[in-house]
């Protein structure tokens, strides 16, 4: 049996289901690669659940030698922890497909993700989200354009847009900096006048964790801040904000009083 | 000092952040309106928190006396209790404002949503699904037209639709089946095609209880059952799906094999 778990942003999220999962556990994998936090992170979670030892799991294991672990694991109660929610990553879907086509029990327990927490800290609507994009690490000329396509057709719609950085390493992500360029160039391509220096934005650095650095501020002005080490994560404003919105923006996170222009 | 807390979709979703500020409150009050969930929750809460008391809360009290409310408890460590995320219901946002507003401390402990439940059922995947729409009890001739044109919205956008139908009580709720009827009346007026009888769909009744059912099949076949108690989700699938979700709906849900000619 295999128990997927998102064990949230950071350890103390993790749910009593979970916590039950883990202490009955005959081994417990920790999956390192599709997202990046402390390290600090490994021993909270052991002294957390009361256990000596935590398998790290990177993308070889999980992705290229998906059957061989699955069938490894087959006759163990095994637990597979992943931060924020499992079910952001298709590896972890690919998982609960490839234990469902061999009759191997396994179930996944949800942990509070980025989008979860995004809500409690800008105080911006669920309603009012368009699809989530994300946007790879950009090398070498390499430059995808449905991201940017994506975020314009949120805005054509008047809708928010959580955009997800990726991040490989502490030292090898997409910075928030990294995607406003990313999002100017892409715009000056396709002209949609939508990812312009005065639209208003959300720069988030380290969500939760004890250096969480939020700022609400212009395109053109979040593309100046260092925001430090990953994981970083952008929030692309509609055109227009619920009064409620506005509020909690200026109130909350300091963003400059002439956003509330933006309410409809 | 309030600390708002979602507590999931059951109680053991509680995350342990959760329960030590549930075990540190002075008093803990249960929001009892923006969602419907089973009595006996009330009594595994307790116990899981090891407390005797937690005083019900209602719409007058956090709506309608909002600042009487917060007046009353700033001078102690409360905690409000809410099924869900509470930052899916504006009041939440209201009270996290009201309190800046008189400098009293307040903080937001997310909690597992619907949303991130239907991810770990289904199967399908976060970045498929346009804005979040909620359908209202519909009351003597009260059609509201923006759930239906938010939804074409989305499928225009070639995108799923997390559609969260009011429950009022255990039986003043819209089901599943009423909320198509409204979806198929307001096609027949707007004809955008969309919400037809063929487009698939997954009815969820009561997610993450000992009485859950799901199913997945085509709007026509879902408007005929009974679903039974609340609460009621419905989500609209996209016109193309990934193979992934092809193969969970079959595989998790099972979804008529001829979803699979979907796969784009």
């Amino acid at each position: 049996m295999i128990t997927i778990i998102g064990f949230g942003i950071k350890p103390k999220h993790l749910s009593l289901e979970a916590l039950e999962a883990l202490k009955r556990a005959d081994k417990i994998f920790l999956e390192t690669y599709t997202n990046v936090f402390p390290p600090r992170f490994v021993d909270e979670i052991k002294q957390l659940v009361g256990i000596d030892n935590i398998t790290p799991l990177n993308r070889e294991a999980l992705e290229n030698n998906l059957e061989e672990f699955v069938e490894t694991v087959k006759n163990q109660d095994v637990v597979l922890l992943v931060q924020g929610d499992p079910m952001f990553a298709t590896t972890h879907v690919n998982i609960v497909l490839e234990c469902r086509k061999r009759n191997i029990p396994c179930r996944v327990l949800s942990g509070i993700s980025i989008y979860n927490r995004i809500l409690a800290s800008t105080g911006l609507q669920p309603y009012r989200f368009g699809r989530i994009v994300s946007i790879p690490l950009l090398m070498k000329g390499y430059m995808p354009e449905s991201p940017y396509l994506r975020i314009a057709e949120n805005i054509g719609n008047d809708l928010h847009t959580l955009v997800l950085l990726e991040a490989v390493s502490h030292d090898k992500f997409l910075s928030i900096s990294g995607a406003i360029d990313y999002l100017l160039r892409m715009e000056s391509r396709f002209k949609r006048n939508v990812v312009t220096e005065k639209r208003f934005a959300i720069g988030i650095a380290r969500l939760d964790y004890d250096t969480e650095y939020i700022k609400c501020d212009r395109i053109l002005e979040l593309r100046n801040i260092d925001f430090g080490p990953p994981p970083h994560t952008l929030i692309l404003l509609a055109d227009s904000l619920h009064f409620l919105e506005a509020e909690a923006l200026v109130e909350l996170l300091g963003a400059p009083a002439e956003i509330k222009r933006l309410i409809k």
